[in-house]
């Protein structure tokens, strides 16, 4: 474990000062990940992948339990496949890798590394499918994507490949389509807002954001703390647009042959990102209790004397503590002090630390340190299993408090684009609330002069968080902020990783 | 689900007449796999996908209680990393998949997709080792390997891309090393065994068949129906082969650098093959129950008017099982009969069958039937948790006895090389136990003369499956089975997938 910790430990730069050098440490310090040379490619370290485990863990009975299953899709595919549909192929062609040879031979059809598998799947769905019997069909796949990445990468966030589950399904009409994209929306949303803590906008994307090849797109944006939006997970409906290129056709109950209707959606290892950055602090990661890998660290405090003894005690706790559920360790280690455990753990974002010496054994206490305001708690060991419970809980509802703060802090209602630019360039930038004409011209110039574009149409502007005025403050947007046309479409605009 | 079924159903050869067929055939009308349009690539169906994730469940759960963890690892590996280990490499060269470009750029290194992930994990093993603390060092990923295949493949046989888990170890001594290798091969031997229920015989591979990069290589080895053995696991001390190379080194408890002892060892979903060929019959798969993602189906038996009742009495019973932890489902589908419903979950090899119709409700029973040799038992429905975990102990122990007496049936021991041709040629194939005197040249000449290579050098002679004979036999297998050389190297020869 020496390793694990840099010799020079701690951060050196606070989170609000240079927040991107602050990511890379927390990554590097907490062990999360390590690049390779092949640029854009990282290693996920055990501490970082039990993260990941425990995300798929979590979604993973979600899905199973709403009648999805899970299956095996081969890594490669041929470039044949991939222009069956051509808007779609086009949306990737830049980012896609080739394989051209194997060995020394070289091969007579070049295949793509999976950049997402419709195409490869679809072929297969017509052998799948023949009647009305044989709908819904959803199928989900725990795998990686492969897209090269040309700009700057970051780990878990723009990486040249990176883990993800693709869903996809198959209806016998739109209406089933329509709900299962809603369905899984709302599965991600949970997840993300209950359990990752992490506030979020939902909504549609434009139709030049949309993925390519989809009807629509539905997504839910997160806000990151240096003002840039983060897509958190989306659902897509692509109606017929695959159905009718790979012929993939259905015998109705009246005997006759339709084509499905379908839909595709994923998250990635991005929520781990989008962890690490909304909740951590100047000491490292904070992680929310249902995906720590550790949710309780025990730090036993003892003399050479004692040591046996205070051990002892320490291990019983956790015995204790596992019993009930949570994942526990005790750190026993004799050549740190409590002092270096503590900011070790505090590092890689344990929600909750105990600490427990000769004192504590004789007055049957234990002291409760939260992680994330470091409040300490001195409480009689009978009642551990109560005051746990209780300090996850406000853990729990303090860090979404804070994101969701954040959030509205960072989400303002423009007029005119003048507003909107000063916001960008002269705030933090943000989520910029404003009415667009629906035109993609006037999106495509906005982004052009501001760098900032559509993240989403929100299915409800009532949720929008944001803090000043209510509903009735969009009363005043009926024009759009960039050619001023009347509309009544509201769209968040921001800048985006 | 109606398209899961050919409607031809039923498998149209017998395993005995035409294996390699019967084999694809069992794959395609069980639902298993389809094969894609690029060579050797296969896509893995929910049902055969979900014997993947049992079999990962099962042995993930061993690995983390003996003290490994779980990472990620890139796909692509830089060809400089892979020539660090040169003999390493060119034992991969010929099947390794080459990305040359991404989008229309050219990439300045070439990229292998990971034919195993030996070289890139130990070029980062540097960063994460530094003191005796760290180690061992003991890491898991379950991912896959692509190895172009140039020859006939096979489902889950022989596949240009496959599923598998690699582990890798680094350890301050050789020691540590060995104990680690035989600690693994021990956990596959008790799950193929024990779980999976194929009987192996395990031991060393020749220098020749070793691990390109490896000391020596441990094996637990399998024999199919149509007489070819089967590499089922197999485990690998690296001695300091890597560690040199790539500079992986450790500072020992007096302070002195030292290189680490690795090791790295793997399962893939060859085990599903395995499981295929050696239960199935001519009715389709026969599922091992830990396995067996259904292990009871329940199949109620009504007409028109007594539909309602006969399914409610189905699904209670189903609840009652499934909240004692099996995998239980009712078929309710009113579109088949029961005599098509047999038929297709006999296919799918769910290991138990239940029937439950009007006169069952009436008097208070159930109808077992078993998978394997179709047994029916008629039993008082208040006896059915012991009644059920009784015949899944019988037909495991049937399952794993038949599987026995036809691996002893095709073990033989061989003094001389007519013999050995004779068993090969006019015989089914089967284990080949002979002397051989250690020289390559012997091995490289009965592998051109024969087809057989050695698939072990069994740890313990004495518990080779051989009936005839006993211990005593090998006494007189004193000279190589090749040049007459005297020697004591038992082997046990095979032609093999």
């Amino acid at each position: 474990m020496s390793k694990n910790i840099n010799k020079e430990f701690g951060l050196t730069v606070k989170k609000n000062e240079n927040f991107s050098e602050w990511y890379s440490q927390v990554i590097e310090k907490a062990g999360l990940a390590d690049y390779i040379s092949a640029k854009g490619f990282i290693i996920v370290r055990p501490y970082g992948y039990a993260i990941w485990e425990l995300i798929k863990e979590y979604l993973d009975k979600k899905f199973k339990e709403t009648g999805h299953v899970n299956g095996f899709l081969p890594c490669l595919i041929p470039e044949g496949l991939l222009n069956k549909e051509e808007k779609h192929f086009r949306g990737f062609n830049p980012e896609v890798f080739w394989v051209t040879s194997s060995g020394d031979t070289p091969l007579a059809e070049r295949l793509a590394l999976r950049p997402t598998s419709e195409a490869l799947l679809y072929s297969i769905f017509p052998k799948w499918i023949s009647s009305y019997r044989d709908l819904p069909l959803r199928i989900n796949f725990w795998n990686t994507a492969l897209r090269a990445e040309i700009k700057s990468t970051k780990p878990f966030i723009r990486n040249s490949e990176f883990l993800w589950q693709e869903g996809h399904t198959a209806h016998i009409d739109n209406e089933g389509a329509k709900e299962q994209v809603i369905k899984i929306l709302s599965i991600y949303k949970q997840f993300i807002e209950n359990v990752l803590l992490i506030p979020t906008i939902s909504g549609f994307k434009s139709n030049k954001e949309k993925f390519v090849g989809a009807d629509y797109t539905t997504t839910l944006e997160g806000m990151m703390p240096d003002g840039k939006a983060l897509q958190l997970g989306t659902s897509h409906n692509l109606g017929r647009n695959f159905s009718q290129p790979f012929e993939i056709k259905f015998l109705n109950s009246n005997n006759k042959e339709e084509f499905v209707w379908q839909t595709s959606w994923g998250i990635s290892w991005r929520l781990i990102g989008a962890l690490i950055m909304v909740h951590g602090d100047d000491k490292g990661l904070i992680l929310p209790p249902v995906v720590a890998p550790i949710q309780i660290i025990i730090i036993p405090i003892y003399k050479d004397q004692n040591q046996e003894l205070v051990k002892k005690h320490a291990n019983s706790l956790k015995n204790q503590l596992s019993d009930l559920g949570y994942r526990v360790f005790v750190d026993e280690r004799d050549e740190f002090t409590a002092g270096w455990k503590y900011n070790e753990w505090e590092m890689k974002g344990v929600p909750i630390r105990i600490n427990i010496g000769q004192r504590d054994i004789e007055k049957n206490t234990i002291e409760i340190v939260r992680r994330d305001n470091r409040q300490k708690k001195l409480i009689p060991l009978n009642t551990v299993s109560a005051e746990i419970k209780e300090t996850f809980k406000m853990l729990e509802s303090d860090l979404y408090k804070n994101a969701l703060r954040f959030l509205q802090d960072m989400t303002h209602l423009v007029e005119n684009i003048n507003d909107f630019k000063l916001l960008l360039d002269k705030g933090r930038g943000g989520f910029l609330v404003t009415n667009w004409c629906g035109n993609e011209d006037c999106e495509e110039r906005i982004k052009e002069d501001t760098g900032a574009d559509i993240r989403v149409l929100p299915f409800d502007i009532h949720d929008l968080p944001i803090k000043i005025g209510n509903g009735a403050a969009f009363l005043t947007l009926r024009q759009c902020v960039y050619c001023r046309q009347e509309s009544n479409q509201i769209a968040v605009f921001a800048r985006a990783y």
